[in-house]
């Protein structure tokens, strides 16, 4: 039986999504239980969206969806982590593989990688 | 000038801690504006503790500090990367090198490795 506590964040943990092969950090979501059901049922890394307020495949839209190959959890049981493989090569909505592409450096920020993909293509109408 | 976006968890954002060496992920934490410029100035990583509701630069009872060497920003700038140097070798207050040491494995929790130190020895009064 696995028991997540829901109850920190009013219903909601943060997921952590990490490519499965390179180790690279891809994003960071959140799961309400709903989220975190269907991300084991399905085998697909589904988040709850707080700006649409809404469940969300990631990668519904894009096609780039999240293969999940492990899940981890935390000590405390309100922290998770997933191993995906990342179908289509990007994570982020802006197209960059990761995220997590703006560095700190000397108190600027600085972006790192070139996007893999036009935006404006991909969520197109 | 950095600019993070504080707002969505009433003045909180998660913080991912990954190995800098391994890629390992060590933990998450929470961060406030405080804990952030802390973490800026200080060069070490630094959180909100939402239990004790205090600023907590990590290991500073156990004197595992976590020396940041790297910090990444996502695109929304509502997360941070933290890529650090795990000094003493353990992130988690269990003595787990890492938080996330629960394996999720056909429907059940299953411990990975063992704890590098007894945390009754390193958190006694």
């Amino acid at each position: 039986m696995i028991t997540l506590d829901f109850s920190k964040l009013n219903g909601l943990i943060p997921a952590v999504v990490q490519d499965y092969h390179s180790g690279d950090i891809l994003m960071l979501g959140f799961m309400n239980r709903k989220a975190w059901e269907a991300t084991l049922a399905s085998g697909r890394a589904t988040f709850f969206s707080r700006t649409r307020n809404a469940l969300w495949v990631k990668g519904q839209t894009s096609g780039n969806v999240q293969v999940v190959k492990e899940i981890r959890i935390d000590c405390d049981d309100d922290a998770v982590l997933l191993k995906v493989e990342q179908v289509g090569g990007a994570a982020c909505h802006t197209g960059h593989r990761s995220c997590f592409y703006k560095k700190i450096e000397n108190g600027s920020v600085k972006v790192i990688g070139k996007p893999l993909f036009d935006p404006k293509e991909v969520y197109r109408k």
